[in-house]
Formats: C-alpha cells, sequence, structure tokens
C-alpha cells in the first residue's frame, strides 16, 4: 500500500551537515574534514546525553557547544569570530541534489519531523527553496527531548493526524530509521554513503541510495 | 569534606577498554586500533540509543552488536569463530595500574556503578584481583536502562544508602561525569588522555590524570 504522508529527517536527509565546514570556515585552518565528521558526531551524542540526563538544550546550543568542543579536541585555532561564522552556516546548510528532485516527484504530502530548532528548521527550508514542498515542519523542540525518544516520532503520527504505519519516514540515518520503526512507522533508509547498517533490532522496510529512488521503489 | 564513600565507574576509568583487541585479536588482520576506537564509540551509542528508544538489551549483546557493525564499517575480514574470540576478551579487561594503587589507598569504602552486565563485572573485577577491593558492584541491569539517566545514578546512591553529595563519584568517561553531577553527585573526572571536557552543562568538582591522585587532591 501507498503511504498517505511522507515524513522525512532534516540533517543528513535533505541537508547535506558537511556542506557547513565548507561554506563557513573562511580563513580557518587545520583538518577540516575532521572537525566536520567530529562536531556532527558531538552534535549528536550532545542531544542523546542531555535527552537521557532530561536536561535539554535546543539543536542551536548543542551545536554550538558541539562545534566549541570538537575545535577544542582536535586544537584548531579559531576566533570567537571565525566560531560564529561558522556556527552561522548552520542556517544554510546545501540540500542534497536528489532531495530536490525527490521532494517534487512525491506523490502524497511531506512533511519534516527534525532535531532542528524551529529557527534553523524555518531557516534551512527557506534558504533551500523548499518552503511550498512541506506540509508541516515540526521540531523535537514541542517536546523537549531528541530522537530517537518515542514522544518525537508520536510528535508526527499526531501532527499528521495519521496511524504511523500509514507514513513513510524517511532518514539518512540509520540509528533514526530504527528508532522510528520501533516506534511503529513504515521506514525507508536512504544510505547514500553504502554504510553498514547499524544493529539496533529494527530493520528499515525499504533502503534507497537516493531519496528520487523512493517513488519507484514503492510502485507495485 | 572527605567523601564517605567512592563509586567508580568500571569500562575506561578502572579497566582499559582498549586492551581488548589487543587481547583477544588473534590472528584479525586489519586497522585494529581503528576497530577498538569504532567498537568502544558505537557501543556507547548503542546504550544511548537503546535506552531513549526505551528498548533495553544488557551490555554484553549491545557490545556484541556493536562489535559486529564496527568489523563490517571498517570491512575487516573475520570468522565468526574470531569474533567470539575478540568478545570473550571483554569478559578480562585489563585494569589500569593506577586503579590498583588508588584503591588500595583509599580511607572510603569503594563501589562500582556500571553499564556492564553483572556477569561481565564479575568476571572483571575477578579477573584483575580486585575481588576484595569493593563493598558493592552495581549494574544497571537492576534498572534496565544506561548511563546518563539519572535513575542509573539514583540506584548507586540507594544501594550505598547514603546522600549522593557524600558520595565521590568517579569516572574517566566526562559525559559519564556530568551525568552523575546533574544528578548530584560529587564528581572526580579521571582524564588519563588529557582530552577536552565536554560540555554539557555539568563540569566535574575535581579533575585529576591518575585515579592514585585523587587522595592526595582529597586533602585539606
Amino acid at each position: 500500500m501507498k503511504p498517505r504522508a511522507f515524513l522525512l529527517d532534516a540533517y543528513g536527509t535533505l541537508f547535506d551537515v558537511h556542506s557547513v565546514v565548507v561554506q563557513g570556515a573562511g580563513e580557518m585552518r587545520g583538518d577540516l574534514p575532521a572537525l566536520s565528521a567530529l562536531w556532527r558526531q558531538k552534535q549528536l551524542e550532545y542531544t542523546w546525553l542531555r535527552s537521557l540526563m532530561g536536561r535539554y538544550e535546543d539543536f542551536w546550543e548543542i551545536t554550538k557547544a558541539a562545534l566549541q568542543a570538537a575545535v577544542a579536541q582536535l586544537k584548531i585555532d579559531a576566533s570567537a569570530a571565525q566560531l560564529d561564522h561558522l556556527l552561522d552556516a548552520y542556517l544554510r546548510p546545501a540540500v542534497f541534489p536528489d532531495a530536490k528532485s525527490a521532494l517534487a516527484a512525491l506523490d502524497a504530502p511531506a512533511s519534516i519531523l527534525s532535531n532542528g530548532s524551529p529557527k534553523m528548521l524555518e531557516s534551512a527550508v527557506r534558504h533551500a527553496g523548499l518552503d511550498d514542498r512541506f506540509v508541516e515542519v515540526i521540531s523535537v523542540d514541542r517536546v523537549k527531548t531528541y530522537k530517537p525518544s518515542p514522544s518525537v516520532y508520536a510528535l508526527g503520527a499526531k501532527i499528521l493526524n495519521l496511524p504511523a504505519e500509514q507514513i513513510l519516514f524517511v532518514s539518512s540515518n540509520s540509528w533514526d530509521a530504527a528508532g522510528a520503526k520501533a516506534f511503529g512507522y513504515r521506514v525507508c533508509w536512504c544510505n547514500r554513503l553504502g554504510a553498514a547498517p547499524d544493529d539496533l533490532g529494527f530493520a528499515p522496510d525499504l533502503v534507497v541510495s537516493y531519496l528520487d529512488q523512493i517513488e519507484a521503489d514503492l510502485r507495485p
């Protein structure tokens, strides 16, 4: 059965988080690919840790703290102004080309369910020219915890007013796909990098390499 | 004021998790330091993710799943028997030399509060010859979730029957130190590697480079 709605993750799925360092590093020197990887890793870790601690801070604050920790750990020499500039680039991440074409082709309404703060999501969607593509842009900020908490996934089904099994949840983050599957969504993992799957006990229903393969794969 | 009890993390704090690959890899080839780092990273990630998902599996199962995912991601060629052998070595991790001397010198009772399963902890403590050093060896398995959930830290204070602020919680994992501090313990971060601190909003009360510096640092 075709899904009645698509619910997409944002960072890593629609938006290329590693475009941020490319666009925002300016004159900064050092191992910038390592910075990008560690920044992302710490950003995710802090969402998980603060959620478990019951000490929510929004994704902008977490992204800032993760950047500072990554720069310190890699001993990258950067001024406060350079770090501000880099953080600011997180408001304008590049959209993946396959995301644009996929969104134009989906034959059911699409929405976003993301860790991002409302401000970050509004900016990223607008900058990517995707304003008219989404029915809902849903931030975890409404429940003050992060993925893969079931309360986040419940928010999506509630706002879309559909049973989770009639919604196709799409993420490039394999742990996010597992969390959504554990909650009850139909799930597509978009594995652009050909990564080995994580084993969290909940395999996706569908695996694609690019988002614009979803429609074809759903055809009977 | 001197703490009335010490409560120590196990893996990374008393036991060197990276000793496991050194001791258990046998004839396995590939980038073993990378395997050790990724295995540990995925092990921790799976504890956080499964806790947030509300899908607890014990630390032995998580350590096994993390090993398989790490081997797959690094494309390391290993037989099932080799992986079993490597996993089995997790029952006998090396104890840090400074942990042995520190435990002999502490002037208040010491206990363990660890993610490890009861079987893993019992084996590691016995193998290290530390059986008589601990009053309590407490596993998160009693509450079926992982650090840094407050329910784990609450378990320690409850079993020791002391207010958290009269217990010195000791961990080499900076996120664990932050979680314990958020709960209410006095906290010592043992930073053997001179790592940059994580910023989770809760700084430790004391930072040492080795566990056997704790006693001296607590002297008035």
